[in-house]
């Protein structure tokens, strides 16, 4: 029989659906020591948060998040709250000896997440950032690749995040539906909401990035906010591109925006090797076009490799070839992860020193927007 | 509070598991009168089906269906068995009052589906057909579009399903894994197992079929059995082909082959119509293509849609534009479909009847392909 | 310095465009024995057939087809008249000892398209027919992959030809324009017109056809005609699509159409074998689709192969990777190939012998389509 | 009649070809007051010059390029040479009147092109720069769609050329096939190679750039050199990215590499607009993807347009929708366009003074790329 291990939700938003489905998913398709058990959720909005509970399973609910982070039934705190909160919840909770969970991007700026860092590597708990990117099949898959060697030195990286949903100028700002506009809550704009997946990614898939050059814009200057009722500046980057330097010599081109129009949600990345290449796209998330210069010469061609078979990366679990799982199974998989580290007490990825790195390129690509100059990672 | 709908399931193979995991999830995403209660698994590998009813939650297990079929606190029976067992448990299960939804073909040939589409009729009981691919929001969306009267008159539909995993002679026929390869519990190869699915896709959007030629191959004449251990002859079609003439003046074009090298399971659909066509492909499930001749002179061409939109059939259950669901939410919107017509006291499609329509195609084709002669789909 | 080859063109259309053009180019690309001279084009139109002289540098005109065909300064006759008009025209200039150069179809029907290859191999001359389409670099290029072995066992062939510009009612029949859809001019519809390239296409790659089953239609039943000005019944094909067994044992799945909106000239084939599969798409005509399971397993993928390098067919003649050359240029290379040929007294393919087996399996497929019969090529 | 237009040829490379070919071509194609006459070819190497001028026509060769800009029976020098010598001849040219077509990119940098321009406008010269993607038929419609203001405020603008012939460190730099390495006679790397053209279709698209900031690299750092037999320093930038504000407020994100592993010749570019947003890629360069969010809700989706209809820029001189031409029509479309104009006593674009604005961008951004600094275009 699997042991319990018992969840203690903060927030209920778009988020805290993800989580919940991975937890509640999970034993379904994975052998594991360990099964999530929905204990509690908090948040401000008791009628909310009883709604949600009530749909997911959770046994209770509270308004205020200390009970849960203090309470004994409870092994894992779950932070699905805005930004501007993980880390005040994060070092709570690693007070209580919790294993914490936490939603990207780790932190309001690399100053904070240095603190929660430091909190939860001196108590000691399992931590890991939901970073779910990763766990899509054929992004795990292009790790393996990459660590395998087949793509030889490494000449460039580029990847974007493009979507359009905040063209219209009648979009308000802030409150519970969106806080990602508002500054005082996400601290960023697309910087941290997008351009963190992109570099968690590329940090995890290229290594570390040494300097950047980068530029921000924000389109629209004013919208009413939800919170005042008043039209108010926008503060946060509608969108923003960096031009980078990695560690391994290679050369980095990243974008974001809420303005391109046409495009959903669109996450692509592209890796170019001295003899293979890589390319992946969110829109089309089973696909990794691979091309590889070892082919006999008049083949060569981009290979679209469909990413559903039974030994490409987490694919035995599910269905048969062919057959598509979606964006919610990486939610799926990073629990199985998580849950599998713990049962060996070891880390699943990304920790949170692994998301403060991702962070640390953040503020740097926020610093040089500002400054107009190359700003070196390491000097944040 | 919903109200629980109690589920017996007979066998726990590929299927039993997409029917569970709907029955399990559909609540979660869905709001209904009706929850479904997984109660009990018949299966005469009583080990075996202990592991599944463990996994996934069923309360008991029975080495004998009938047991199940005669239960008191059993509302509904889910038939995931070979498909030389679906006539006798729908049968018996109809006899007893329960809710029928029968895993697709219907049947071994149009004369048992006709036996049990009377007994379904004359019991009044709710009777459903797992053919799942309906409900993938790309091909609601199709069916919306074609009655919306957008497309005018149809001209063509073409459809094939082209897999590749048994072009080894080294593979095996028969036994649990392999039953579809076997003509006793299969009924019939490519033809029942996967231009079923063409056909009750195209029978739905396009209407029905007047008169078909077809051809079938075997192109690996003896394999072994897994049963007798004796390389035996192999009775199914590996590959067939058909031309038609539906009622509506169009023409139809089906294939479908497990010998069609690179392609794991490729089920493509396209309608011409005199306005605007449509194109769709498992593979990349959430693009529908559509072209419409209204569109401006010089700017018409395929448009790519990525239907994962709110506005998309059954997406506002699920994520935010963009981020892609899967195959195994087809069976989910089944159960959801099952569910509210259960609760309005109504039948959801396709029904035991609407599946003996295509089963009588299939019939047809069959017969086409050993006379060589044109066989009307109202002579079989 | 390249010796002279005097060509006289009979028509003066599409085709007498792409012929001269390929006539034009060919030695500014190509390193060979002989050069085009464009020496007379014969027309009933004098006038056009003057512009068109002018335009392309043709020394004469005549209104008399067999004035050319008699002429002493003429090598080549090139027959670019309706199909109505080979016959007779190919005929006369074998008598005279002309190279003929015939625009596909060959003819009329196979019993035609017979007395054409008796006159032309009594006479000894050179003779080929304008299947331009094997010489689209990509489909050269499958030529050699399918005879180096690489697909192994051939299991399916497919191919379509969907046009959507006769949907309109309002378009007629006949006359200069458009003869192709008046029967007495075609001979069929988009039998000879389209089905006959894929069909040439096939037996090059794929070897012969054994036996076909078939069905046309006229979606269109009547429409004016230009010439006597009247509302007249159309007596070609709009539509055509067959299944036949290929000698090789492989499948084939054909159709063609002028009904198929959204498609402007999709000309398409897919041939999967053992080993191997490939596709191939005129509307990207340097693409060739190549699936190989000899990959290495989980990188197994269609290679989008980019026709353009140097060590592809043809292409060193043109310009460098990457770089595209378009429809034309099939006529360019089958001049030169044809040049080539004519150098070493050999036959440039395909002679009028092989496009009379084209010839055969389309009078098969309009004899089943008629007698609702399987119908032996053989027996045509 | 049409008039003649003799040319004088000044090189005989890659770009003599591309550009003989459109003289040659023209005519056939287009309806023109003026006819192109191949008069001469100067180049130092006689031989080749010779092998050159009997392939395509050229009356004579010489091998000092003054006799030919000083010849009385030349009214056009068409410069071909590497970039170091376009200066040069240029000016010698507008002192004999003659018209002047450049070989892109137009000088070594802006200095030189100042004085280029000074020359051709004082002399009062028909001049033209080769930047021949601007007559591809899907970027013209591009530039079509954008004038006519479909795409409302532009918020995004990124382009690429991505090629990856240099990889291999074994391969030589300098002499007559692979100046394009050797910064002597290039002037740049990609900067003037590739995004020199990117740059061209960006202003003529998107309008004037305000600022950059870039990075470049030099991955060989040392190859043999063709000219001298010695291992030296690599000089030119192997790899090229930078950002920009445009004049209109909108970002532009730019690369070019020849580094990029799988690809032959990635030119794409994206725009995105308020209303609309467009995509192409010389890969397959008939495609323009269109993206309308004016288009009905849940149809909406990019439009892949085959840009080959009659009503498409320039197609109705070719063949019949869905059939493609290739990259060198490019050229005979600038030579048709400057036909034209001449006849017209206009200038053909881009002149050398839109082609000294590109220059001025490439300036900038390798400025930016050495100090690390945004650099104002204006200020260079």
């Amino acid at each position: 029989m699997s042991k319990p291990l018992r969840i203690g939700m903060i927030g209920y938003g778009f988020m805290g659906r993800a989580h919940s489905n991975g937890y509640k998913r999970v034993n379904d398709f994975f052998d594991l020591e360990y099964h999530p058990v929905l204990k509690a959720v908090a948040a401000r909005d008791v009628a909310k948060a009883k709604d949600f509970a009530d749909r997911w399973g959770y046994e209770r609910v509270e308004s205020d998040w200390k009970k849960i982070v203090a309470a004994d039934d409870i092994d894992v705190i779950d932070i699905c709250t805005p930004n501007n909160l993980h880390a005040e919840i994060a070092l709570e909770a690693a007070k209580h000896g919790k294993a914490i969970l936490c939603e990207k991007p780790l932190s309001m700026d690399a100053a904070e997440g240095e603190k929660m860092v430091i909190a939860v590597e001196k108590a000691g708990v399992p931590n890991m950032v939901w970073y779910n990117y990763r766990r899509i099949p054929a992004v795990t898959f292009a790790k393996q690749l990459i660590d395998s060697g087949k793509l030889g030195r490494i000449f460039h990286y580029r990847a974007n995040f493009l979507q359009d949903w905040t063209i219209s100028a009648d979009l308000p700002q802030g409150g519970a539906a969106l806080w990602r506009l508002d500054a005082k809550a996400a601290g960023s704009g697309v910087t941290g909401d997008l351009l963190a997946h992109c570099i968690d990614t590329a940090l995890w898939l290229n290594g570390s990035v040494k300097n950047v050059t980068a530029m921000t814009e924000t389109f629209v200057k004013q919208r009413k906010h939800q919170l005042t009722g008043k039209v108010e500046p926008v503060e946060i980057d509608d969108a923003c591109a960096f031009l980078c330097h990695f560690q391994n010599g290679s050369l980095g081109l990243f974008e974001s925006t809420r303005y391109a129009r046409g495009h959903k949600a669109l996450y692509t990345f592209e890796i170019n090797g001295e003899h293979a290449s890589i390319k992946w796209d969110l829109h089309d998330l089973h696909r990794l076009e691979w091309f590889d210069y070892r082919d006999e010469g008049p083949l060569r061609g981009w290979r679209s490799i469909h990413v559903t078979d039974g030994e490409h990366p987490y694919m035995s679990k599910w269905w048969v070839p062919g057959l598509a799982i979606g964006y919610e199974h990486s939610f799926v998989h990073q629990v199985a992860d998580f849950l599998e580290a713990y049962a060996k007490k070891e880390q699943a990825h990304p920790t949170f020193r692994d998301a403060l790195e991702t962070q640390k390129v953040c503020d740097a690509v926020l610093k040089s927007a500002s400054s107009g100059l190359w700003i070196d990672v390491s000097s944040v």
